[in-house]
């Protein structure tokens, strides 16, 4: 009977928590099949330093309270691994401390990058002699891993810009006749609009102008759309990626800004896109950056993606126990209405450092928003509400009690 | 039987739709003693050039979804009626139309200003022959109002900037062993630093420094005590309000920073603090600006706050109905733990104008936290999850019919 491994990988999420409680209590009800879960402490550092979170340690209470905690439990880190040729040693180190601690199973919670880093584990596994099953967990806000439907994290990313949109709408739409005409508001998503697109699922009744990193900024073209909206519905709500460019490929976040000393100043794409609109066309501006508040609001995350996160955990433990390897569990989409989903599979090899970009039928001719086959598909993702537990007005969230596994081997540098 | 009018003034919260919905539920409850309700359309404004909106044409059904709707249903605006020597015109004219609707009950739901706009609009009408029973709601997410314990929007501010202080900071706990280690989070409050109080209601386990408006930015002190939680927790969580000042008056937003144009680029207070952290420091910073959404955040609404605005918007029209006139219902708090409160009343002449700043005792000696009574007093206004009902994955909130009364009068230019 092997012990396993988890490690939490890249950008935390909402719910890459709940992923982390379906492995590991996945792991226990099987417990006759599998051992200690190991998870890495700060992600595959945690592997590579021999930092092993023992997980037997810490309570079922506590474990079943990761299904409602956003952030990594166990920590995570963005440390891409080199390729096999460019730092083999980091590779056999692995499999040196799943070896000491007799691990068989490797769960890698992450995106493009931990899928690709699973795969070569489980290669190099097998022509070390040590044969570890490497299976990938999707995780990711961007939601641009292929195979899936989508990824868990998304959902209630995108819930949270939906509904902000939605809320700062209403709030400017009632002070716009005297007051504030436009609210920017500045979404993650550095390579792609999906995150964006989903201040695209208010109403119709609400003007909205998406800011696509996939489409070059057109500011006269822009400009003429807002002012449009501003002379019809009253004011208008903007929402921008940060990853959108101007035609010469720079970035509207990096605007040449400088302080009094001349230091070029970090300033975010939506005070860009407002001070635009305030020179161009003279209206009242708001503007909010969103940042790490939108993909760590567990409190308002969608139902649906708390459960297909829990259930790709589980799943993970469940393709390992069938002698799976090198695969990543996945969302397969049954139907839109109703929305029912179910748990397929795909292999590392066609998934890993392969992005899914947004398709270009999702966003409108005039660029600016998003087509209904857009709608179709972002609506079942946002749907369902799933409030964590609450005590003195704030939520319940679990800390992990972190018992380290003894160390075996000789400390290795990263 | 006379009418009423009521209106909304200056920024909107999450909940004065709610008070809204107790002063008009509590007039159709008393619809023998109490005629139409009138709401002036974006505020004092609608009542200058007669814009009426007939409440008595909106449903049961919409009246009730106001509880759950954040932002102004009929329209606020930000209009301060000048003092009565320099603008006599305007409330004679206010006079008027309330005259020729036989309106003599007017609600007005504010802050400060509009307290005096109020005591002002009572004392007028009794000259003027046409006696006006003026009550004010208290309103302010400034939380700034005195007699009132609390002011409702406050309690829902500070909630969704707790909860998102303490999200955002798992987030960062979870990635800063190799990564981002400063997350600023800008929150509200020109004038007072009770929105950023707020961020000092998560758990002592997590490293929070706020920035109140009440104490001079000492830029050496904060960067010390931000690289001491850094040491001792390997990450820190900055609350700054965008009224924090330097020691010349000067405020952080306004740090000066010039485009390539040499236009004056608005930044915020956060990208401010996040790049004197960077400069001195050297460690990896994210940033947010709430803005809007923390105001429009009903989602996150605190229960009590709901319970309030609504208690108070029925307390007004049973004051009215009572007899009284120049008059304001508020939070009497009458006990902390539990949590109770009553509707008390204070005269308008002791709350216009008067501005309740946050007293020194709340904010801790280092000047960056707030005390054990700050602590105590602001606990239970986040209390309670007060959830709207969702439709698509989204807050079904309600939008007014708003069908305009007939007007009477010649047109009036504000």
């Amino acid at each position: 009977m092997k012990n396993a491994f988890y490690a939490q990988s890249g950008g935390v999420t909402a719910v890459i928590n709940a992923s982390a409680c379906g492995v590991i209590e996945t792991a226990r009800k099987n417990s006759d099949k599998i051992g200690t879960v190991y998870a890495g402490q700060n992600g595959i550092i945690g592997a590579l330093t021999e930092n092993l979170i023992d997980t037997s340690k810490e309570s079922a209470t506590d474990v079943s309270a990761l299904k409602h905690t956003p952030s990594g439990g166990f920590g995570s880190c963005r440390y891409k691994m080199k390729s096999l040729e460019a730092n083999k040693a980091e590779y056999e180190r692995l499999i040196e401390v799943f070896k000491a601690h007799d691990i068989g199973y490797f769960f890698y919670n992450g995106g493009g990058d931990s899928a690709d880093t699973c795969l070569k584990v489980s290669q190099l596994s097998e022509s070390m002699g040590y044969p570890i099953q490497a299976i990938h967990v999707p995780k990711t806000v961007d939601n641009d891993l292929p195979v899936t439907d989508n990824c868990p994290g998304f959902g209630s990313v995108a819930k949270y810009i939906a509904v902000s949109t939605m809320e700062a709408s209403f709030d400017v739409a009632s002070m716009a006749a005297t007051s504030t005409k436009i609210f920017v508001l500045e979404v993650m998503g550095r390579h792609a609009g999906w995150i964006a697109a989903a201040g695209g699922l208010v109403d119709d009744s609400i003007p909205v102008v998406i800011l696509f990193p996939e489409i070059d900024f057109d500011e006269t073209k822009f400009l003429s759309k807002v002012d449009k909206n501003v002379k019809e519905f009253g004011y208008c709500t903007i929402v921008v990626s940060e990853g959108t460019k101007w035609p010469d490929g720079k970035f509207l976040a990096e605007q040449g800004t400088r302080d009094d000393f001349g230091h070029a100043q970090l300033g975010g794409a939506a005070p860009v896109v407002a001070n635009l609109i305030k020179d161009a066309l003279g209206y009242k501006y708001h503007w909010a950056v969103a940042d790490y508040l939108q993909r760590s609001a567990r409190h308002l995350a969608s139902e649906s993606d708390v459960e297909q996160a829990y259930a790709l955990g589980e799943a993970a433990v469940n393709m390992a126990l069938e002698g799976k390897n090198s695969v990543m569990p996945a969302i397969i989409r049954t139907s839109n209405n109703p929305y029912t989903w179910e748990i397929g599979s795909g292999e590392l090899k066609d998934i890993a450092n392969v992005e899914k970009m947004m398709p270009m039928e999702y966003i409108s001719d005039d660029g600016f928003g998003i087509t209904a086959a857009c709608r179709e598909y972002l609506q079942p993702l946002i749907e369902g509400e799933n409030y964590p537990p609450y005590k003195n007005g704030l939520p319940d969230y679990v800390v992990m009690k972190k018992e380290m596994a003894e160390k075996k081997l000789p400390p290795f540098e990263v």
